[in-house]
């Protein structure tokens, strides 16, 4: 019997973002990568994902979108209030989960992980449509967005497997820089994505306004006339027709997409240097492997 | 010398609300009836105060809110964005202060009692503007919104100390009543209280349409053009003048705010009760008058 595919797109609409199961392969194989045989990764695996569930609803409330990958968003459908509220709800539902679980080391990780998400993002809002945003301040914001989340789901595996500090800090940096590979090929694809694959309509960051790295390579390598266009369509928030397509036109003639790609990739192998301290093994080959991916992937 | 007043009113402005004074009492005052002597409770007071904190930055954005108490609220200031994450990392901040001080009795407590609140704030949302709501759906509101933080605050008190069970229970029946308490005195005063003293216009529930124990019981007592009334200005929302005057009429006629007043005093009376575990104490006689007080306060 064929293998029934856990997504069809033609049953299921635009394919979800990888990023959550990105998170919970780190979460539980980076347990098991650490000879943790128990099941306790499993609940802290939700704790994880409540987390990251809880900042998407409130995502969408603070920036009033409609649509997240082509769905209506929760905001949209119910309302501001419901989603508020379910979203602490969530978070409070995180921690309790945590507290059963009974790992002080693991809420210490998390609830610090949950502050710089919050932190990070009042940043982001901070330097949002600002095209003066530095290379640097970029990175801050994605790794407070996906890279902190990443390298505490790797973490809490050698917690759980009682492993020292310095295996702890291994898959902490494992998962850091597989977070901010991830989240700069999501920024290139916004600007590549063939629709069909890409959960998202290309094009959705520069519509919003975010400046991700290939427009501040862009903006970087531009001269003074395509800088006034990147602080008019960004900024000033004054976008009319074609205008997305010469930001297409630009980013690509900088070399931008292509310089995004080339640190992604850089970063994804940092992530499977990470990996070195621990024995050969199919599941640390797996987990190296999924940082490759999370490089070439189309979508 | 004379003292100097904490809260001056030419100075300050509209006078803050009394319940986070309460609560501090609860948490720092449970902990000294309980013979703790450490510097703890000084921590995990401002944790329970953040969790509070947190749940007014979203109330305000979820209810599009531009004044508490008189004064601007966060998001009227600074709009939405940066009070849905502030809030989010107070809550955030909130559980790493429990996680410093590292029990995970106190964490049990409060997340439960966050994922309680927000639950809470998800049922009064369902029966907002509701006027068929009963004084039971009423209660179980208060007791999500109020009275559960309340007695968090108050058992902590015993954990610190690694009192009995027992006396854990008894604090937390202690700060329920009084939550309680508290919060029907607070429903009754939007109706009553005098503007000067109380921090809030009188008739703000009433323009929100929030449907609380005067209204319950002047609704239930009321004949069907009254009822007619209430569903007119608090399920349709329309509003017009000598609404309020009406209202405030209402309820004094069916001696909506004696009753009111009287169920406070029982579960003051509870309250009170329930430290009878304690010997006598000038704490325990101060935190019973606290209780009292709750009562008999006019802002």
């Amino acid at each position: 019997m064929a293998p029934v595919p856990i997504i069809d797109r033609d049953r299921d609409g635009p394919p979800p973002s990888l990023e959550p199961l990105f998170r919970l392969l780190l979460t539980l194989g980076c347990a098991r990568l650490c000879g943790y045989r128990g099941e306790r990764h499993i609940a802290l695996a939700a704790a994880v994902e409540f987390i990251h569930t809880a900042t998407l609803l409130h995502d969408d409330v603070v920036d009033a979108s409609d649509l997240r990958r082509g769905r209506d968003t929760a905001n949209a459908v119910w309302g501001n209030k419901p989603a508020v509220l379910v979203g602490d709800f969530l978070f409070a539902r995180s921690f309790q989960l945590m507290v059963e679980d009974g790992s002080l080391q693991v809420l210490e990780i998390l609830s610090r992980t949950a502050a710089i998400i919050a932190e990070g993002e009042v940043h982001q809002l901070i330097t949002a449509n600002d095209t003066a945003t530095t290379e640097a301040a970029y990175l801050e914001v994605i790794e407070a967005k996906t890279a902190a989340l990443f390298a505490a789901a790797s973490r809490i595996g050698a917690v759980l497997a009682e492993r020292p500090i310095e295996e702890e800090e291994a898959l902490g940096r494992f998962g850091r820089n597989l977070g901010i590979a991830y989240q700069l090929v999501d920024d290139m694809l916004d600007f590549s994505a063939r629709p069909s694959e890409f959960g998202k309509s290309v094009g959705d960051d520069f519509r919003d306004g975010k400046i991700t790295l290939p427009i501040v390579l862009a903006y970087a390598r531009g001269d003074s006339e395509e800088r006034a266009f990147w602080r008019r369509t960004l900024e000033e928030g004054e976008q009319g027709p074609g205008d997305l397509e010469r930001a297409l036109r630009l980013v690509e003639r900088h070399g931008a997409l292509a310089e995004t790609l080339a640190r992604a990739r850089a970063y994804a192998a940092a992530a499977i240097d990470a990996l070195s301290p621990f024995p050969a093994s199919p599941l640390r080959r797996a987990l190296a492997e999924s940082a490759a991916f999370a490089t070439e992937r189309g979508f």
